[in-house]
């Protein structure tokens, strides 16, 4: 076991502010046995979390679905997020809140009464948008993979938690392609996510994106994009969509807490927006063979930025 | 976090004996942050682990599929576990072997690189079979659950890792009955498995237990089971079968390394061999009425038994 990467940082856990490479768990606790454990992926902007209430409503929708009566308030968690990024002096930051089961005797049927196991993990990470530079490296390059999307029947689609081998699997298969994504596709052969982010697609204008009905979890990036693009009077589409539309579409982006918009250039081998380019001659149509990021991308990732900007900075 | 359940115990992390109140992960280990991690459980006879050679091919099968080169030795690891089972002056136990991707650098696609982190837990269990008490309470009692067995499609079948949330899913179901094992069936609906065990009947005085074609973990157990039965001339059959016909068995058994050979009273609440205990008045007939344990199942389990004799006592 090598170091954690940083050592100088300090993370939380049960309570008590720990340097990053003592922070550990019991090898007892479920979250390392049986990855029994709910988490979520945040951004603090300025100090405080972005979207707090979206992200603790799908953390408490990922314990109800878990069986995980952990106690806690949403105040409760959002104070020891808080005292980390104080503890670590950091105001624009990567944060990872993670609720296990704790330790319990030792078979796979949980016990009813949980004495939850509490981590915090943060990360400096300046702040993209408007006034930075993105955390990405540049737009996204996907393939679609083998590995299917666990389907909902088996483990419900709308809990975000430790068993997180379906997409690293994913991201495996990429080892030999230069992508940087993968597109997941379910067992009926629609695209749904990739291995860490929601996909969305702009066809004839309208922004598409793969309905929850797919096995798709309910990003909070993605929510926030598709409330931006309904009061900018985007149209909208939920649907079922194969690999090909995606490959045929305009434009194509991906969202998560951590990219927050992050245009699409290329899919499975094939660049996107190559028709409109070879076909148009207008200033939209050069911009667009230019740069991976269209205009709907374009506009809605200012917006994103905006939003941003209203909500913890101004 | 509550204390681990035994505070006398000893085990082995990363190469060093440690009490098991003081045995822990990097909160940064993937084997915690994404159950991204290989795993055995195996029992020790007399000191030994029975059947080490096939638990160590399935653990580098495992391993393949999640491409992680840890670079240890069967030997190297085997040596772990005797060494653990001394400190604890231990020779009758369950033992848990885990490998994990270790710590590195905080994003999901893996690095090639592999610093693995080797856990090893053991508890005393005294042996059952010829000469004990089975470990378990008394016959199981199993209930079809709504949760599917994940499709190999989406992580495939044959590796045993941290990602144990859907047994865990089909277990909570259970807490609505008084069934202590799941039948998991496949996405088809075939009867696939035990949340921890895997399942075999007898139907027309042959074997049958399902493919390895559905989603079936491979269990040690499952193999010595049908070597076993093999050996002594028992019709084997390897199909898909619809959790109806478990329901309608003359039969039914249990296989896993910690119950060995575990028989089962009832499925679905509907008792097990009822038809036959109400149609014959033939000794066997009698015997299977008063114990759920029917004769092949008996024949199976003391065969077992003289294997364990033979292997680890003689």
């Amino acid at each position: 076991m090598t170091e954690p990467e940083s050592n100088t940082l300090i993370y939380h856990v049960d309570g008590e502010l720990v340097p990053a490479d003592e922070a550990s768990v019991n090898v007892a606790d479920r979250g390392f046995l049986y990855g029994d454990a709910a988490f979520e992926t945040m951004r603090a902007y300025g100090g405080e979390i972005f979207a707090w209430d979206a992200h603790a409503n799908r953390l408490q929708e990922t314990c109800s679905v878990l069986e995980l009566p952990h106690g806690l308030t949403d105040d409760d968690l959002y104070g020891r997020i808080t005292d980390l990024l104080a503890a670590n002096e950091l105001s624009e930051a990567y944060v990872r809140l993670s609720i296990t089961r704790g330790v319990q005797p030792g078979k796979l049927t949980p016990d009813e009464a949980v004495d939850p196991t509490v981590v915090v993990i943060v990360k400096p990470l300046p702040r993209g948008g408007s006034d930075g530079q993105p955390v990405y490296d540049g737009p996204a390059t996907l393939q679609t993979v083998k590995t299917k999307r666990v389907p909902d029947s088996a483990i419900p689609t709308q809990a975000k938690t430790h068993n997180y081998l379906n997409g690293v699997l994913a991201r495996l298969e990429l080892r030999v392609s230069d992508a940087d994504e993968a597109i997941m596709v379910d067992t009926d052969g629609h695209a749904a996510e990739g291995a860490t982010s929601n996909l969305f697609f702009v066809r004839d204008n309208a922004l598409r994106t793969p309905s929850l009905a797919v096995p798709v979890l309910p990003g909070i990036t993605r929510g926030v994009v598709l409330d931006i693009a309904e009061q900018e009077g985007i149209p909208i589409e939920e649907g079922r969509y194969t690999p090909d539309e995606i490959r045929n579409a305009d434009e194509v982006f991906l969202t998560n807490s951590t990219w927050e918009i992050r245009p699409v250039a290329v899919v499975d081998g094939i660049q996107v927006g190559g028709d409109a380019a070879n076909q148009g001659d207008d200033n939209d149509t050069a911009a667009a063979t230019q740069s991976p990021a269209g205009p709907v991308t374009t506009l809605l990732s200012r917006l994103f930025a905006a939003r941003i900007d209203r909500e913890h900075y101004d």
